[in-house]
């Protein structure tokens, strides 16, 4: 029995990545021109690293490819909107530009972007910080006699 | 018949709002020391200013509570993973306390969180950069004879 009301549990560090590699997409924040900027893409999970993939000219390539620290959120959820139960990972830290060819290429034949024009660029975000939670229904049961 | 690839087109600013309002959540972007922060939430649009609830001592709350600027970014989108096809919607714009207390209550009552413990406060996020746009798949059949 619920009350409607959620509570939160939060994921470790694996839990959390394996989350993340169940779904192919989530959103990746970062700031752009001094704002908050958010884009859904798809992902990958491999050797605990998130790749996506980009094209020329997004806000999100031009600092790594100029060599420059770009510092990225990535977020991706499942919450039932019906019952608000479900769970939420974010994982924080730098983008690189894979810039291996046989590695990116490799990518390449995994990850599908969307829209396929000049997305050339493939992107690795090393999660140094990694946060999840999980919602659940909240018994009510040991506190109703 | 298509390729495979999608095609985006821009949505207008009160196409964009209408589709924001036809889901029940999304994420809040925003920047907190100094780093790119996600959460989801879920929201309503009233008046075309977005709505969310957030709890005391949410990153988010802190510079509205004491009168500063927060600027923060909004998206939602419906994709289907299986076919890349979809839509997502962005705003982004500075985040008020609503401090009249009929206002918020009567947002309160629409507005319910997943995690009721403690979520008083009620915000709204001025979209002053809308920007959203539409996945459709690729037609080839002008290209294939």
């Amino acid at each position: 029995m619920t009350d409607g009301a959620r509570q939160m549990t939060s994921l470790s560090r694996q839990q959390a990545l394996g989350k993340l590699a169940s779904v192919p997409y989530g959103r990746v924040g970062f700031t752009h021109h001094a704002l908050p900027a958010i884009r859904p893409v798809n992902h990958i999970v491999d050797g605990g690293q998130v790749i996506i993939r980009s094209h020329d000219g997004a806000a999100i390539v031009d600092l790594p490819s100029r060599g420059r620290v770009r510092v990225a959120a990535y977020e991706a959820d499942q919450i039932d909107p019906a019952t608000g139960t479900g769970w939420t990972v974010t994982i924080t830290g730098p983008v690189y530009l894979i810039t291996d060819p046989q590695q990116a290429d490799r990518y390449r034949q995994i990850l599908h972007p969307w829209v396929a024009d000049e997305v050339n660029h493939v992107l690795r975000i090393d999660p140094q910080i990694i946060s999840g939670c999980e919602l659940t229904a909240r018994s009510t049961a040991s506190t109703t006699r």
